[in-house]
This record gives C-alpha cells, sequence and structure tokens, in this order.
C-alpha cells in the first residue's frame, strides 16, 4: 500500500501479509475488510489471537495443542494407551481423529528431520516419546508420518531408535487413495500399491 | 475443527474463516501458525487490528480511508480541487494514485448502486459529493467506477444528476488493456475499442 494509505491500515495489511499463504493484495483486501467491521467483532478478533497464543500450550504427556495441561485425549480413560501413533504436527492429529476409527493415544513430534532446513532429530520432541515408552506400557508404535522423503526419513530414524526396545513399530500403509482413479495415480504410489497388494 | 482441539484455537480459526477469501482449511491453517509465533508478534497483530478499526475513518473531504480528519490528497494544495475523479472504494484511490499521473483529488462512493443487493443511491456518499460541487470551484467529474453493470449504472445516475449543473463529466476510456492480446479480449471489449478508436 502506498504512503498515501493511512499508516495503521498500512500497518494491518502488512501484518496479514505476514501470514502463510496471504500476499499482499490480499492483505491490503483484508485490511480494509476489518474497516467495515462492527468495533466489537474487530475486538473479539484480535482477543482470539493473544487469548489462543497465551491459552494453548503443549499437552504434557503428547506434545498436541490444548488450552489444559494434559489433552483431552490423553486425559480420556477410554483410549488404548499401549498404541501410539507418531505424527508430524497437531494438524495431523485432527485428521485422525476426523476418521473415528483410532482408539490409541498420539505422539506431536513437531516437525520432520530436514537436514537441509536444519531441523535435526533433537528439533523434534523424540526425547519425550522415547520419556513415555520408558514409562512402560506402549506395545506398539504406528509412525504416521507424510509419505515424503522428510516424512520417511523421520519414521526410518525414529524406528531405529524403538526396534532394539522390543517394541513393534508399523508404518501407514501406502497405496491408491479411495476413490482415486489408477490413471492418474504417480508412479511410486502404484508401485507401492502393486508391492502391498492383499489377498482377497 | 473437530472439538478434540483446543478451544481457544477452534475460536481464532473462526475469526479467520469469517474473513473474505479465507475458507476453514486455510483458517486452521492460519490458526495454527499463530500458535508458532511469538508473543509479541501476535501481541503486535491485535493492536494492528484494533488501531486500524479505530483510529482509521473517512476523510471529510473525499470520504477516502485516512487516520487524519482531512485525508493528505485533500490536503495537499498542489492538487487541483476542480477534478473529481469518483470512485467505488478505497483500493480504487490506491489504483490510480499507483499511475502517478493524475493530479486532481476523488470522491469514494463506498459502493456502487445495486437494487439487487438492496444498494440504493442513498447509500453512497452521493449527497456528500453534491455538496463538495455545490461548495464551488469545480469544472470536471471524472466517472471512474468499475466498466461492470452497477458501476455503468452508478456512473450513469450520477452523471444524470451532475449534467444539469452546467458541469463536465466524462467516464473512463474502455478498450483493449495495454500489453493484451487482441484474440483474447472479450466482444465486449473488443467493441468499446472499435467504437472509441482514435485518429493516428
Amino acid at each position: 500500500m502506498a504512503d498515501h494509505n493511512a499508516l495503521p491500515l498500512v500497518i494491518l495489511a502488512e501484518k496479514f501479509a505476514s501470514l502463510p499463504g496471504i500476499g499482499m493484495k490480499s492483505a491490503q483486501r483484508l485490511a480494509y475488510h476489518v474497516m467495515g467491521m462492527e468495533d466489537s467483532d474487530v475486538e473479539d478478533f484480535a482477543k482470539a489471537l493473544i487469548n489462543a497464543r497465551r491459552n494453548v500450550h503443549r499437552c504434557k504427556i503428547c506434545q498436541n495443542l490444548t488450552e489444559r495441561e494434559i489433552c483431552p485425549i490423553c486425559d480420556d480413560s477410554s483410549r488404548d494407551t499401549s498404541v501410539i501413533c507418531v505424527v508430524e504436527s497437531p494438524k495431523d492429529v485432527s485428521a485422525f481423529e476426523r476418521t473415528r476409527e483410532f482408539k490409541g493415544v498420539y505422539h506431536v513430534l513437531h516437525g520432520l528431520i530436514s537436514p537441509m532446513d536444519g531441523i535435526m532429530p533433537d528439533s523434534l520432541k523424540i526425547k519425550e516419546l522415547l520419556a513415555r515408552i520408558n514409562r512402560g506400557g506402549v506395545s506398539e508404535i504406528i509412525m504416521a508420518t507424510n509419505p515424503t522423503v522428510e516424512g520417511d526419513a523421520t519414521a526410518m530414524y525414529i524406528a531405529g531408535l524403538l526396534k532394539p526396545l522390543g517394541l513393534k513399530v508399523s508404518r501407514l500403509a501406502f497405496g491408491l487413495p479411495v476413490g482415486g482413479m489408477l490413471e492418474y495415480a504417480d508412479e511410486v504410489t502404484l508401485y507401492k500399491a502393486l508391492e502391498n497388494r492383499n489377498d482377497m
């Protein structure tokens, strides 16, 4: 926004533009939109920002984001704490919970190993995972990181640490997405689907 | 976001989703992003929101958004106040200022006549435009609303009010966009370009 614009508007647009996936044009449009909002709605928005940042932190057990000390999933006595599903981020926990099929618990790594980006195993919540396992009662670890180079490398690294402990370590199945068309599948997915074929 | 997510995060995502052009998926991603921001950056963002809403209002003369009583353009004695460029929104003022060619002043309507959406002439800043003209010293009004049904209708309506006052009323030229390809121009644009052709 050029300097003939009101400074507070320029500042607000810059704040929006600092968010991921919002370019300067959209940021400007959002700032103008805020100008047309009710005073009370703008205040609620500002409060929601600060409130989320201040009151949401990592669950002491699984590292997922929560406003409590222990998240509702870890705190739910009906969940099977012997099976831990290891994911990259809180978004992935949401994805699994939407399936309503998984009855175990989670562990959020908050990242994947990526030496190119300077993310080494120490930056992830791996120590916390090992500490959970050491407290006992865990029988299976499901490595549910993304099927990408970083996701695979992280899964392999953690599996290497856990197997000597005599734990069952599994990885999510790769294959054709349900409802997907065979002709549109990439070669690697198709190869994985062939390799992991099941008896009928 | 399902209910296993921390409530402050859900609320923040809903606030983002209430902005134009941001769906629930993006809103969720933005809310997670805020979780990773520095405390002070989140507070600055919240302050920018409130600050923009509280301190930015309409210029008493041209109705553009400004933090002062009179905006810098209306307050600039080097601008030609005898030529008023009438636009739909503050965004359009920014667009014209970027050309650095227009030395007159603006009038922001804050909308276009659109009976389908319940926007009638009374909802726009037309009274304020007439009051400016009545104060004297205005020789030309450039109708610079968008080349859409609503933009044209609004330009026609205002021109109808102003012509009896003996003012010169003009409309932006329609034609091929500079650098555009003739074969990709729509028929109406091409027709306008033909109709408004200039002697060489």
